[in-house]
């Protein structure tokens, strides 16, 4: 099996539907001087774009001193995650998306990011997430790699 | 709930038990001009150090050739992820690995690597991975998050 590289809009859609139905991607940033950081996030994706909300499920310290916005305000470069586990290992199977971020903290985009991830997790229409960062991931690269 | 640093060797006894137990954990590297990358990776953790294996799952190419044994040549940082998911967002935790890796090809840790992952993984008992790169990756700063 080879990895296979398409634009995110050329995901066929079985792999778009894998995509989307993901309950949660891990997230990748870093510094520029190439130090990797990484979390786990929830998503929502449009069939192009993926977007994140920085949520209070952290908290504590302010969302724009977080090392994930920090990391992308100093360097855009991120990778995504997509993937499901089985023991069955002839069922592996990811996409992984390398794009850029930014940051929105206002606007048309960041409302409907907030409303894409309210559609999809009930979680969120319960959390106070309209004041927050949204973290908008533009693929410029994806692999999937599995059937 | 706020993340806490500490040394891996200083992981209490649950959360080195919810290391151990995971049976995919994510790993990015990064080239040294900060591009990241990401996969989804097998591995076993003997306490300290983790361990995981260039096996033939993703083959076709030769695996010294693959992104994630390039990065890790030209830049040894890595950032690996331990993580669950849970609906019940109350549940969700994670240990966020930094560190540095090493790329394996034989000796004595190498051989250890191979027997700690076949103990952990039926799968590598009939794969021939004596022979494959083993990733060892040296936690410098380890973040626990949640309870």
């Amino acid at each position: 099996m080879k990895p296979k590289r398409l634009r995110s809009h050329l995901l066929g859609p079985s792999w778009k539907h894998f995509a989307a139905k993901r309950r949660v991607a891990r997230l990748a940033t870093s510094t520029s001087r190439g130090k990797p950081y990484l979390v786990p996030i929830c998503f929502a994706f449009d069939g192009r774009s993926f977007f994140s909300v920085v949520d209070e499920k952290p908290k504590k310290r302010s969302p724009l001193r977080l090392r994930r916005v920090r990391n992308i305000q100093a360097n855009p470069q991120v990778a995504l995650l997509l993937d499901e586990y089985y023991e069955d290992w002839r069922k592996l199977r990811f996409v992984l998306v390398q794009g850029k971020a930014t940051i929105l903290l206002s606007g048309v985009e960041h409302d409907r990011a907030v409303r894409l991830l309210r559609r999809k997790y009930g979680q969120y229409r319960k959390m106070r997430i309209e004041g927050r960062p949204v973290i908008l991931v533009k693929p410029t690269r994806v692999t999937v790699w599995g059937r």
